[in-house]
């Protein structure tokens, strides 16, 4: 695998051209380009990557599970084996540092691999046969099988955050991938090194494991243009996106409004409500005040799981957390966020927020490097959250806000005021959980993760992991972006009616040679 | 249980008022209106149902399985309990006949009864279990678990062709119902008599079974604005519909523009392509032609899984085969379509279709009562169709195009013209379906349900049924509108960490008090 950057899209085997139409990443720490030059797709190769892609449908939609196993382990092989290449450029264009890559390397090989084990068990089909009743009265019972199959050509685009892990063989791929559906990838301005790497990783295992050459592209672009027609083009049947609100929405507007309206996975704004009560606090002050502050923080609070508003129960336990919580804001240095537009946003969003409310850390990047900034902290009492709508906004990066309320209706009106998030935690005992059990429910219809005693940053990727939760937070409540259940997402139900035994998938043949877990004439079986 | 109509909406425990916008049904044998009138719903009615729906919600759905299936059986009972009356009724208002709502009846209370059983046993909430690793490095592992829950408030849309069994208690409302959502259901305006009795059976059995009022409310509507608005309502959070295309399209597109989208299952076109190979004619050709003639006319046509496009390889057999169907069409008494407008469609459209291809029944509607319309069978060759995309537009209603074909390569480009489908179903032997292979899995991208040697109307209501399809057949084919899979429309995973063992729901708990088959630790238990 050669891996000197060209800076050009990846079209199925081949490569696009060096266009007219270029851009660079930047270093974060000193807002400086580096090289190479990448050069955008042009909508002749976004429609020779989406033709590729619509004649690989069907091949790769009947590849077995086993032989998309085994590309799959592929994949994940020849990411690692890109080496600290691939952990230097991440870091270069991120300013996160190369620990922080490491172990995102090992979640982004982890879920490939783990995609790879569900398709070698290959239970995850969700295989149901009732078998046909000839003599039934009024009519006769057919024959009916069904399991999931691959909904079609997807779009996957990165997400600034996680350059390795949502990015080109990130979640949404693995799982698209996974559920057989060829992938074409938008990758993200802010890290095009790292994607034209793992991208090479991906066409290298499609060559390696001699599957249908559509099976993935990607696309370099320095703007909207490419993404929104990728979204438009009838070949997609399909779009993973994880990024801003307005981004997302915007996506989701032009797949609504395609003569063939398709699913956008959209994850794209949660600020993650965390109710830490007086009782937890007086416990375990000390360890809540030092994980909420990690929680804040790490990755420069670019995480879509970032706590960005706590609630504390007024009084003098939680005056002391907020103190403490405070110092520990303003004893941390200044990082650097992804871009020059995450930074802009950032610096917008907490000047507005500091006329608004109380602010405990000085907002002012004067003086600062690159795209670094400061972490802030804002405070405001349960009824003025109440009454300003803006203040749960998300804020992306290092900053939270602090709301006080002594008073169990309002915090319930304060949880039912709230959108749709991704989690929401409380920290209490558990008679307090008793206590708030009304809370807890509310909390449970806009979120899709609670979480008691723990903080809302760092996603579990198992088979029971919900990552998402009702609009904003994404743009389908249903379904999860995190765990093997993602593979669901881009699949769907077929049926097969009164086929011949020898005619059907092995999912579905009667004498179940995967051995898998099927509903059998209504029973669970293997 | 009072059966007298009253022609007022139901909302919650109460009736709406006797407005001045008002509607009646018709009988369509002869066109004229029936009593009572029916008072259209005000759209601060409407906003009463939903405050009630959404003060319903978490009360509703922190139900337990087995109380939700003791109301299901409950409706069903009740539902049965209004005997000929509702048979009679739903009968004067589309002309069908008796026997047919026995039928339906049956099917609707079977529905009910059917996700009944599926909450009483209570596997389908999928629940996962990962228990906490508390000294894995780098990081503990937390407890992890989750489980299907009710999306929230649902609006259905009653359909037009199925009274019972896609109406009011029907299986869009069964299934949100067994989901733990309240419903608020628009009354379609043909058949506004038999929603009022259902609702009734459904208002009498939340009552009876203690559930909060705001479950159910059924609201009647001469025109397009109560519905309209309620997509609209922030309260509601997902919609079952099942209509024309236009209607449906209309409706996703109010729900994907809300300032929080949501999910419309829209069930709405589909032409049914049937593939009927020669060696099928040869072997079977007389039963073949009455079934498919009993598949076109029964129900007057007006099903969705009508075969819309006959697809016959040329020769003299399916020439035989052709003239043997006309006459059975031509012989075939003209039947009454349910509405006045859906009439008026299949005759714009079958006499627009006359003019593009072959005819093989006069269509002329002079002299006939009410709604009645006289089947008809058009019929065109292989390229033609191809050059005419809207032959394959439905024409909703008892016609069919039969289209000829002889070359295997045109078969496979028909089958790839094809839009989203229900059904695709394929008529010949077990060496055919080898030989057509390609043309197999181009129909599986297009369709939900595949049949093999039989037909698509009579869809089975079973755990493997896969109703659904590509979008125009369906808003979202990803999922199913009948059998136990619908209840998944109506639901979105959630996920508890940390959560103490007392208070998580039974199906999460460590002992598995409701004995459901989860996902423990990766491994199939029960």
């Amino acid at each position: 695998m050669n891996t000197k950057l060209t800076g050009t899209s990846i079209i199925g085997s081949g490569r696009g051209d060096q266009t007219s139409d270029t851009f660079r990443a930047f270093n974060p720490t000193n807002g400086e380009q580096v090289e190479p030059v990448f050069f955008s797709a042009t909508l002749d190769e976004l429609d020779r990557a989406a033709e590729l892609a619509d004649s690989a449908r069907i091949p790769f939609g009947n590849t077995t599970g086993r032989e998309r196993a085994r590309f799959l382990r592929k994949v994940a092989d020849n990411i690692e084996s890109l080496g600290e290449t691939l952990i230097v450029r991440a870091s270069l264009e991120t300013a996160l540092p190369n620990a922080r890559f490491i172990g995102e390397r090992g979640r982004t090989c982890g879920q490939l691999r783990m995609f790879a084990d569900l398709l070698d068990e290959g239970s995850w089909v969700n295989a149901r046969i009732d078998t046909a009743i000839p003599d039934r009265e009024p009519v006769p019972k057919p024959d009916v099988r069904s399991m999931l199959r691959p909904i079609g050509p997807v779009a996957v685009f990165c997400a600034s955050n996680f350059p390795l892990a949502y990015s080109v063989a990130g979640g949404d791929t693995a799982s698209a991938l996974a559920a057989g559906c060829p992938v074409i990838v938008n990758a993200h301005i802010a890290h095009p090194g790292t994607a034209e790497l793992t991208g090479l990783a991906v066409a290298a295992a499609v060559e390696e494991c001699g599957m249908p050459e559509g099976v993935f592209s990607l696309l370099f672009s320095g703007g909207y243009e490419i993404g929104q027609a990728l979204v438009k083009h009838p070949a997609i049947k399909a779009v993973g996106f994880t990024g801003s609100r307005r981004g997302g929405r915007a996506l989701m507007d032009i797949a609504a409004a395609r003569p063939e309206p398709i699913q956008v996975y959209a994850e794209m704004s949660s600020v993650n409500p965390t109710f830490i009560l007086r009782n937890a606090i007086e416990q375990r002050g000390e360890s809540i005040v030092a994980g909420l502050h990690t929680s804040v923080t790490t990755g420069a609070g670019q995480f879509c799981t970032k706590p960005g508003l706590v609630f504390l129960q007024s009084g003098e336990s939680s005056d002391d957390f907020a103190a403490k919580f405070q110092d520990l804001i303003r004893d941390t240095a200044p990082p650097s966020l992804l871009t020059k537009g995450i930074r802009n946003s950032y610096v917008d969003g907490s000047t507005h927020r500091q006329k608004e409310v109380t602010s405990f850390v000085e907002n002012d990047e004067r003086g600062l490097d690159g795209f670094a900034v400061n972490p802030a902290v804002f405070e405001v009492d349960g009824t003025d959250f109440l009454n300003k709508p803006d203040l749960s906004d998300e804020i992306f990066g290092p900053a939270t806000l602090l709301i006080r309320s002594n008073d169990h209706e309002e915090m319930l009106a304060i949880a039912r005021s709230l959108e749709g998030q991704l989690t929401a935690s409380v920290h209490g005992t558990e008679a307090d959980l008793a206590e708030y059990a009304d809370l807890v429910a509310i909390l449970e219809t806009k979120a899709g993760r609670l979480i008691f005693n723990g903080f809302s940053t760092g996603v579990e990727v198992c088979p029971s992991m919900v990552h998402g939760g009702p609009y904003p937070a994404t743009s389908d409540s249903r379904s999860t972006a995190v765990g093997t259940r993602a593979i669901e997402r881009f699949s769907r139900l077929v049926c097969l009616q009164n086929f011949p035994d020898e005619s059907l998938p092995d999912e579905l043949k009667d004498a179940n040679p995967l051995g898998i877990w099927r509903l059998f004439n209504g029973n669970v079986e293997k």
